[in-house]
C-alpha cells in the first residue's frame, strides 16, 4: 500500500488538489524535455510525488510490485525532473524529464512503439 | 459500464493486447500533432478505442458520467486522430490529434496548466 497522507511530507496544499484513484494514485505522463516526446506512463501516490519534487529524480509507485521505485535505480536509465504540472481535475501529472538512455524496459527510447491502425485515415 | 468484449467490434488481436483496469479501461494520453504538446489524459475501453480507430474522432469513456463521449461533440473542440500507439505493457495509449480550439474544458489549450514547484531544481 502507498503510505497515508499522515505519513507523507508532501505539501498539504498540493495533496489537497490531487484526485486519486481508490488505490491512492494519480497517473504520471512522462515527457522528454526538449523533444516533447512522450516516453511512458507511470503512477504516483502523494509520497512518490513528494520524493520527485524534492529530489529531482522521478519516483513512482509500482502497482505490480507494490513498492516505490526510482527510475534508473537498477537500469541506470535515470530521469532528471525539469518540470511537473498537474491537470485541471487533479488526476494526472505531466512530468518533464531529461532521460538517460532508454525510457522503456524493452530497450526502446519510448514505451509507445506499437502503432495501431487508424482506418479512418485512409479516407483523408 | 463499458460494453463487454463480446459487444465491441474492436479487432480481437488488438483487444487481446490491452491490459485493462478492473473497470475495463486503459489510460489515453492525448498529444498534439506537430507540437507534441500533451493536451489531456482521458480513458478508453475497447469500444471507445474501436470508435476512435474507425471514425478518426477521439472518443473516450467518461468515468464520472459513465458514458462514451466524442471530444468536441458539445464544445466544438474536436480532435482529429492522426496516430494511436499502444505502450509496451498494454495499459496506456498515446493518441496524436489535430486539436480544434482548446483541449481543456476550462478554456486553456492544455489541461496541464498548474505547475508544481520542483525544489531540487534550485540546487542545479
Amino acid at each position: 500500500m502507498p503510505v497515508s497522507d499522515a505519513e507523507t511530507s508532501l505539501d498539504a496544499a498540493i495533496a489537497a488538489r490531487l484526485k486519486r484513484t481508490t488505490d491512492g494514485l494519480v497517473a504520471a505522463i512522462v515527457q522528454e524535455h526538449g523533444t516533447n516526446e512522450v516516453l511512458m506512463l507511470a503512477w504516483m501516490d502523494a509520497e512518490a510525488l513528494h520524493r520527485t519534487l524534492t529530489t529531482g529524480r522521478a519516483t513512482y509507485w509500482s502497482r505490480s510490485r507494490q513498492e516505490y521505485w526510482v527510475k534508473g535505480a537498477t537500469s541506470g536509465h535515470h530521469q532528471l525532473v525539469r518540470k511537473v504540472a498537474l491537470d485541471c481535475d487533479g488526476d494526472a501529472l505531466l512530468v518533464t524529464v531529461e532521460q538517460t538512455g532508454a525510457a522503456c524496459h524493452t530497450g526502446t527510447h519510448t514505451c509507445f512503439s506499437a502503432e495501431l491502425p487508424v482506418s479512418a485515415l485512409e479516407a483523408l
